[in-house]
């Protein structure tokens, strides 16, 4: 194990002071959520970059439960900072561009008013008297903080884990003062999972003798064993399974010499003895036990419904980013929230990014390439409401690694057929987007109702730079998050024919589009068919059909007619069918079944 | 939350005497691992059952971290028993046939000698001063009861989690006092985050004031506290997040009236807790540090390489189980252990049951239908080592779900022609073996060294039922596991149009086997020709090709002749070609690619 193993997103900084930190005094009061309010309210907080004349590039950052204020370096003399590798001038959150605001949160331990300070009633610090605080409270607390710096609405709200938290609730309580919201690495609410381990914790510091029921201050001690306990423990979930083999593994009974009480003869022993000793220096057990309740509290609703019923509120756009290996606010809860703002028609870009580095992932710099380009493209399109940049030869040459149009990109006639077959003030989805040329075309010719889905990371990252939402999924899985008729065009181009459950996407886009646009290739095309006919091979040619039978992506095989018998046994109107031939580049009147090698159809139920 | 939610596997029963204990005194001494010995141990046990005149009946039961001697109950007005859902007449583990052994482990605290005992050497309870202990020495203890038995050969030594760790010693220390090996929800060594789980639950116990360096019992108190807290983290590793959910989400906020000074403020928190003050009522802290570090220690390789080194002494018949939900012993450590087996040619079944119950899921009645008749097949056939009962029925009608026969399962001319192909004296792997039809066929003709690959859960089951080995595996992943030339025959018999990977998949079993049968429907043949040709449509017909393009499992697309290129560009040898009209059942000699509805080829490198 080497040394650097001990080091860790956010403990590299012990209890030093903080040297750039604003204070701005709220004499209050603050009403509570679940009762009392907080008069003399002190809120620590650090900026970054220049607010700018019309008050609208600024960015508020919300940290998670052991964070502080410095989100960054100001300077290169200064403290590193907890996302130094997200923000600074010409990083993801751009500080040349960008106004960046970072309060510690309410309850917390590092600044601002928290069980740790004065309780301007009696004199005597709050300790466990320190009221309960919700993630509402936070934010009432941090709108405060905006209203005092002249700001009536965010460019961004941005926050990972209970920082998301906070971003959730801005988004739904207050939907008029923030245009984009950046959620990573959180949830609607805690598995039950996640809140036993916050339990177990939380009891580690109450049953530490220590712990005076809270007043520990008072007695001039503190419960040091189980606050570092309860720390440990955080630390396994915030690290993967993978991520600790990885860490640990190369010499399991290794350990470190340094000196402390608790066990350190395995590798991994000696990290948390560490890990958990150096917090007790720099946190404060009466915050922890407010902050993780407040966590625990935290719910916006425990089934679509009820979660559809509070973002319905929302009207920011919205960018929502998971991690692969994230088992402590695990993707699907992310994936939820996606599915209900898709549902609800709202703005909506999401991402799973693949990661070994379990929820720790938003601190880390390991998937920075990805979390953070996402986050920097979402940002500049927020920045630029109207995108009128996008380059021309990008819509002509999509380029799409998934084009089945020969592996130099061609140019689509079939956009040009789906494009002028779409009413330009028609919403659209697209299954299946790839990088976002269909979507790119419509947008230029004038639709703006527009999603994607895609299964590709790669993809996905390059439809938010061209300023596309879209959310990534696996059309396999359905598209049970969609209203039945939601949009008024459901286009699935040349995917088809890789899908696995054929029935059940047909029917979910008849379900969830007033009408459907489905292309393919046509396996009964004249050259196809005598390869099979004639030599007895299975039908491969260039471009459109140059895969091998044993390579290609292609698992379904059929035909016009095969398509059009779907349709009628199912009574599915066709409403229109466009033939053909893509190596001519041109539309097939004749016989499409045999000279057709691509069709088009519009379908309804 | 019912008050069944405060039922657990394993904790039914508080503090009270077992009735049918024995004791069997061993003066010793016993030698330990890891230094020093013991003297005047006492071994806690329970029979079940009668241990038949030649002595080969008998099963060893080894159990987990905090269970006992008490496997099951010995009459109805008995104590509830940890297994008795699996232990008794009639039931998987049938003690009307078997004569069934459980002791209480060394360095537990039920009846056996462990730290609550007292030290011969000072007339004082050892307490702390009880020496590091491993798997290993409490097999060596249960050897020496096993002697005292008169038993030489054990039928079966069966365990989960810290039980599978003796299992696995059993097997590798003594090869010839193991018949038969049952490892439930085990590894071959705990994954690092598992460990760090048992280091922060130490620290718990360590740290509490009450421990006083494990001399408790001295000052007349106990660490109840740290124990409690070990005990609630540990609840958390053994149920799954998805079974946690079941529990405690109907109401997450509504807890249970009862006595404890930890939180109890969600319903999870209040089971926590009174999981943590149970256990404390009837388990010891120094046992628990005791034996949870016996199972950190527990390694019997790191790599493939050093678990072969270890495996390879192992003479018995193994059945291998792991859990789909189960996140503190991966499935992958059992995938592991199952596939270094294969890899030394031993004889071994493996299943990792669907299951949504976590670690626990060995101890709940849940998945018994699955597990347990796993067992029941297992121990059925090693009690019948000829298994000459094949019903002849079963061998003509496999009657496979996967079967591409048609719904009603024809004879298979296929098989008879694979079984005339290899020798009797061959060794052979069969892919995707379903319900070992062909296996069985293979055995009827007198194949011996016969190993299976089956994705289905159900299908596993069946061939363990016909005293088949078969491991649960999915062909997409590859033939890792295996040696190069390990096999006289590997043979895909109607599955390489339904595989991912084709060229993965052929390229393994040419390393794998000397030579490799390779049989598939032939899509060029002369019907589904003229579908295409003449109807322009995707090709289907009854039986063999009876699904349409939108639902068919064959997702590659090919001919006889395609097949005979693929070989030829990549220089495989083709020694054999039986071209077969599977509805007139009989071998084509004419123009193949055209005449045959499926090929079968003997191919190899």
């Amino acid at each position: 194990m080497t040394e650097d193993a001990f080091q860790s997103s956010d403990t590299a900084r012990s209890g030093r002071l903080l040297k750039h930190v604003n204070n701005f005094q709220f004499d209050g009061p603050l009403k509570l959520e679940l009762g009392g309010r907080l008069q003399g309210i002190n809120v620590a907080y650090e900026t970054y970059g220049r607010l700018n004349s019309s008050k609208d590039n600024a960015i508020l950052i919300c940290h998670a439960l052991s964070g502080d204020s410095h989100v960054a370096r100001h300077n290169e003399d200064d403290d590193p900072g907890w996302w130094d590798i997200a923000i600074g001038p010409g990083k993801p959150i751009d500080t040349n561009r960008y106004f960046v605001i970072c309060p510690n949160a309410l309850g917390g331990c590092r600044g601002t008013t928290g069980p740790n300070s004065l309780n301007p009633a009696t004199g005597r610090r709050f300790g466990a008297e320190f009221p309960r605080i919700t993630a509402g409270d936070i934010v009432e607390m941090q709108c405060v903080l905006i209203d005092h710096l002249g700001i009536h609405r965010l460019l961004a709200v941005i926050g990972g884990s209970m920082g998301g938290h906070q971003v959730l609730t801005w988004a739904t309580r207050h939907p008029d003062r923030v245009a984009g919201a950046i959620a990573l690495a959180t949830s609607a609410r805690l598995t039950t999972q996640a809140l036993a381990f916050d339990v177990v914790g939380r009891n580690a510091i109450r049953r530490d003798p220590n712990f005076k029921h809270g007043r520990y201050i008072d007695h001039d001690t503190a419960p040091a064993v189980g606050l570092a306990l309860a720390r440990m423990l955080g630390h396994i979930t915030y690290l993967s399974p993978e991520s600790m083999r990885e860490k640990f593994e190369p010499n399991r009974l290794q350990t470190r010499e340094f000196d402390t009480e608790f066990e350190k003869q395995f590798s991994v022993g000696s990290y948390l003895a560490y890990q958990g000793d150096k917090f007790v220096e720099r946190f404060d057990a009466n915050s922890y036990i407010k902050l993780s309740l407040a966590m625990d509290l935290f719910d916006l609703g425990k089934t679509p419904e009820e979660l559809s019923a509070r973002l319905f509120r929302s009207e920011c756009r919205w960018l929502i980013i998971s991690f692969t290996s994230d088992w402590l606010f695990p993707p699907e809860q992310s994936q939820e929230l996606a599915n209900v703002l898709l549902g609800l028609g709202k703005q909506v870009s999401y991402c799973n990014v693949v990661s070994r580095c379990g929820h720790d992932a938003f601190l880390l710099s390991d998937d920075l390439p990805v979390y953070g380009e996402l986050m920097r493209a979402f940002l500049d399109s927020a920045d630029n409401e109207q995108i009128n940049d996008i380059r021309k030869d990008e819509i002509s040459n999509p380029q799409s690694p998934a084009s089945i149009f020969g592996p130099n990109g061609s140019h689509r006639i079939d956009y040009d057929q789906i494009v002028q077959l779409i009413r330009t003030d028609a919403s659209v989805l697209d299954l299946g987007c790839g990088r976002g040329s269909l979507l790119a075309n419509l947008r230029s010719n004038g639709n703006r109702r527009l999603t994607g889905l895609e299964l590709s990371e790669t993809d996905v990252l390059a439809c938010l730079r061209r300023g596309l939402d879209v959310v990534q999924a696996d059309l396999n899985s359905g598209l049970a998050a969609f209203a039945e008729a939601q949009f008024d065009y459901v286009v699935l181009s040349h995917t088809l024919q890789a899908v696995r459950d054929v029935e059940r996407l047909i029917s979910e886009m008849l379900r969830v589009g007033r009408r459907s646009i489905v292309s393919f290739p046509n396996f009964a095309y004249i050259k196809l068919r005598k390869m099979l006919s004639e030599q007895g091979k299975s039908p491969n040619s260039s471009g459109l059909l140059r895969y091998k039978w044993y390579n290609t992506p292609n698992i379904r095989f059929f035909s016009i007619t095969d398509f059009e018998d779907f349709c009628r046994e199912r009574a599915i109107h066709i409403h229109e069918r466009v033939a053909l031939d893509t190596e001519e580049q041109k539309v097939i009147t004749g016989d499409a079944n045999l000279l057709a090698d691509m069709a088009l159809f519009v379908i309804s139920k």
